[in-house]
């Protein structure tokens, strides 16, 4: 089983810190970006992968989905999303991502949020994913970017001119990177950007629109610690398409 | 017009000096990982944006292309393309790809190596690509990796460790940067990965395969100094269809 951080009573306390634990979807800057990628969700069959606390499932709901299925592999995060909702069209299940059986043809909608850099067979989920969606059936993610994860000490740093830099090394180096987040010693796998694509590809997605998240303006303008954000993405985002 | 730095005396005279430029395909280090991405080119129409020396359209000749056009702004690589072959199968002609208009449904490839870096109206020119190829058609190309062009200073730095990194800043701000290779003031189009898959899945290609060229084990045995180019990819590699 991969690393479960999330169960982890120290990464789990400063994980509820965050503002996208406390405040939900709108905490997360990104998810205006995201969101601009799903499809209409009225009446779909929704999975979430990696749902944590459960904002998106219960924003699924109210976006009119039928029926939304949340996976996750922490108790901690299970326990919460459970006592959230009493929505009978939610359910969630504890599996873990390296090993899940997804049913065949059950989703119109994958998504998933930050999670899939944790995974070390990822082709093995994605294949699943790919069986699990119906035909015309989307999948949506965000994941941390190959830039962000590739160093071997990431961390900002200074040029002679005294502007800000993102140090990339070992960016073609792929495999697991061990950062202290909220955590010591917290395992990631970086792949590159052209891992991901070329997985999609070869499973048989149709590639619908790729971000390499950067904040806007305004989000600058009401946060202005984001405007580093634009020297290298933290995050893409990835709609594609089972045909 | 785009800066036409090949018509630069100095930059020009650089330029025939590098080993890609003596040896010509086999000099390139990327070209056994961008060929992998071409079709079989038995009895295929070929286009070549930004041919330079010819060195593609006469391998492309040599492997059955019927009929292959050179197209590029220098007149000083011309000049040396067309004195290189009498084969009246290859065209050369003086375009400059911001403005070109291309024959529509005329290409069963199109193909660029290290050009559309180059270009303010990327989307002009793809879009004119899209027309010129069949259905089915193929675009293979090569273009400087966003991550080697996003930098406002580029070039190797070294950390607290005393490991090379090379050090990204304005990723996500798009436009032109002034580097100095060659000659100073060399003109480049930045733009992210994002941008480039975006804009080809806009204008109706199909994405078949991206590549963020590393150098392979062989190559760095063979030429040590290649080590490096792990550390953040120089070149992307792409191949897309159009349906």
């Amino acid at each position: 089983m991969t690393q479960n951080i999330y169960d982890n009573d120290k990464f789990f306390a400063g994980y509820t810190q965050l503002s996208r634990s406390i405040e939900g979807l709108d905490g997360a800057a990104e998810w205006p970006a995201l969101r601009a990628l799903l499809p209409g969700l009225q009446g779909l069959r929704v999975l979430d992968l990696g749902c944590g606390f459960g904002w998106f499932c219960r924003w699924a709901r109210g976006e009119g989905a039928a029926q939304i299925l949340g996976i996750d592999v922490s108790e901690n995060m299970l326990a919460r999303a459970r006592a959230e909702t009493k929505d009978r069209a939610i359910t969630y299940a504890r599996e873990d991502l390296e090993r899940v059986d997804l049913p065949s043809g059950a989703f119109n909608l994958v998504f998933s949020s930050l999670t899939l850099h944790y995974l070390e067979n990822l082709d093995r989920l994605l294949s699943q994913v790919h069986r699990a969606l119906v035909a015309g059936g989307h999948l949506v993610f965000s994941a941390e970017h190959p830039i962000y994860t590739a160093p071997s000490a990431p961390g900002w740093s200074t040029n002679a001119a005294g502007g800000k830099v993102w140090p990339v090394d070992s960016y073609l180096e792929e495999g697991p990177r061990s950062t202290d987040w909220l955590a010591k010693g917290v395992i990631k796998q970086h792949r590159t950007l052209a891992t991901y694509l070329n997985m999609l590809l070869r499973l048989g997605f149709s590639l619908r629109q790729i971000e390499e998240w950067r904040p806007t303006d305004a989000q600058i303008a009401a946060r202005p610690s984001l405007a580093e954000e634009r020297h290298r993405p933290m995050f893409f985002l990835l709609s594609a398409q089972r045909p």
